[in-house]
């Protein structure tokens, strides 16, 4: 965990933020979620030094968000996998995301979408099916690029 | 809004991070939807110096997240209220909430309640009121503190 920033606040969203407050930590959690689990990948995927992101890394680890798992051995390789409390922030991301695209999208639109497995309708702002009303979740959606997600660089 | 910390990044979760991903702004936002709107209140609940809130909270009005009005002219005295999109972030708080009453509340279970107003429900995990079916907003719900939202001194 974070030092106690927030020292004297019993709540749950400053312990929260205690963990995944760091500017990085969320952004992990979404670029795993995007299915970028190796680190080279993350690392690409994210912009950030290597020394930033082990230390990132490294915190998700020990706060049980994320487990590393070695995939080769010769040269020594490692991926990074949710466990059950990082999948446990997909609604959360969803959410921010929500307040984003409504404030920030631009008129492109959102640059991501959600889509309800099998059904093809979107989360409403309860993350809620807007088509059938089922409560979406990770395992009956998924969630791709309507266009690519690193930003054209000028000509 | 923050510097561009994660350029190339074109994602409304990125962009969200860049305006409420510094570490205190989401606690101010959540202290200000607890009714603590004056600047004197604020920097004593959050425990910050006046330096550092007179900073996030000029980027939380720069943003459009958060008014400033003054209440008193002798002496000069400011309070802060949210604006359509600063309330806008109460699911948002809400969800990571939730996540943090999960994995952080501890023995004494979570120190925040939200019920829905003229029900008594609660929140499930999408904010659909779970005994009425309603969708929960900032409007038709209120929260309050199960106990001292300010840690007990060691004796």
């Amino acid at each position: 965990m974070l030092d106690r920033e927030y020292k004297g606040q019993v709540c749950s969203i400053a312990r929260a933020l205690e963990v995944v407050g760091e500017r990085w930590s969320l952004l992990i959690v979404r670029t795993i979620l995007q299915g970028k689990v190796r680190f080279d990948d993350l690392k690409e995927t994210l912009g950030i030094t290597r020394s930033v992101l082990t230390t990132r890394l490294q915190l998700l680890v020990d706060e049980g968000l994320v487990e590393r798992h070695q995939y080769s051995d010769r040269p020594p390789r490692f991926e990074y996998r949710l466990t059950e409390k990082g999948n446990d922030l997909w609604p959360v991301l969803l959410t921010l995301r929500g307040w984003g695209d409504k404030y920030y999208a631009g008129p492109e639109g959102p640059p991501t979408t959600t889509e309800h497995l099998g059904c093809g309708g979107g989360p409403d702002d309860h993350l809620i099916c807007d088509r059938c009303g089922t409560p979406l979740t990770l395992a009956n959606t998924r969630t791709y690029a309507t266009r690519s997600m690193v930003e054209n660089l000028p000509l």
